[in-house]
């Protein structure tokens, strides 16, 4: 276990944790380390998730089948990730993909059961579970709801709206997410983001220096 | 407590329990029992979630203000349920929204180190709980992957898909939501998917019996 700790440390849940907490969980719980050659098919579409499972080496692809039976590339995952942790609570837990290994992959599971035990006996780890969850979900619904705006400037001009709620309302807004995340939140290509913060900013709606933004006269 | 007993296990988190297993959950937990009269600012948006909110009780709105000072109702939330869940365990737990008492209003709040205690003590609590929220992240993840369908048919034919890929590819389908629910899932209205349905079934691409769908000629 310990050549990969590092590797696990740079994990969202797992980044709080010193290297010694992360052995003493793992030391703890019953885990398996998997390895795939590449090409394996890791996990059928259909089957149950029960397993906690880190990704802590090389990269996996999930596909789906259509009717004809052609295969679609849905997403590429590269380690170190945490895969399909939302579904491994779910009530339907059936993977709607088949996950394949697109390089040499290592694979550390932890049963469900197990994992629990361990949250039980860690309140850290679960509250760092829980939290990762909710950033997630956050994130996502975040992004449905800027889905449902049409022009860049509007998501913007909401997902500034956001902040301002969440700030007391104050005129100088501290923006947690880099370009790149907020690109992605708004589903767009950076430099389209970055030239309509630009035109606005020109047009005296507001100031942005670095991560800050001092609101001046924008209105929705 | 015991008076609320009823109106809880309403509330799908806490669905999975008898009558006698919430009050021993409740037993050995703090909470306190707040009461706010219609009209009532509940929570202000900017302040960060630390409780784990229950609703018993009437109805709350959630409201934005805009740059103008003007208020907006997000959403109108009504008893029983539970409140701004995802936030409770976010990094950055701050509310975006006002939150109002529409009517008179009882809510049952419990701290968080008091809940993740109770995790601690009741496993069933805790997997409850991670269903809850890994349920409610695919749906919301699910919506968002179906938005990127422009039209009702494409919407409906790659659900199907999803189902068929996690129902092992067997051309007799299952749907698990209520015609309803789909509604909601795809964002539209509900007679315009029974039309798309009825079409598509005239079409001959599938027949649909109750809550089974037999796939015939579907391709996407």
């Amino acid at each position: 276990m310990d050549r990969f700790i590092d590797i696990i440390s740079r994990i969202n849940i797992f980044s709080n944790f010193t290297k010694g907490e992360l052995l003493k969980i793992f030391g703890n719980t019953s885990y398996h380390i998997k390895e795939y050659s590449k090409g394996t098919l890791i996990r059928n579409s259909g089957e149950r998730v029960e397993e906690f499972m880190i990704l802590v080496d090389g990269q996996v692809i999930t596909e789906m089948v259509d009717f004809n039976g052609k295969s679609l590339e849905i997403e590429r995952i590269k380690a170190p990730d945490i895969l399909a942790s939302a579904l491994l609570f779910a009530k339907e837990n059936y993977l709607p993909v088949d996950v394949i290994a697109a390089t040499n992959v290592t694979l550390i599971c932890i049963e469900k059961k197990y994992l629990i035990k361990s949250f039980k006996e860690n309140s850290d780890f679960l509250l760092s579970f829980l939290e990762d969850i909710g950033e997630k979900f956050l994130f996502v619904a975040e992004k449905l709801r800027m889905n449902t705006f049409n022009t860049i400037r509007d998501k913007f001009t909401m997902y500034l709206l956001n902040l301002y709620n969440q700030q007391n309302k104050s005129i100088e807004l501290k923006i947690p997410l880099t370009l790149e995340e907020l690109s992605n939140l708004f589903g767009i290509e950076r430099p389209s983001l970055s030239r309509v913060i630009s035109e606005m900013q020109k047009e005296g709606l507001f100031e942005k220096n670095g991560d800050r933004i001092i609101l001046k006269k924008l209105k929705k």
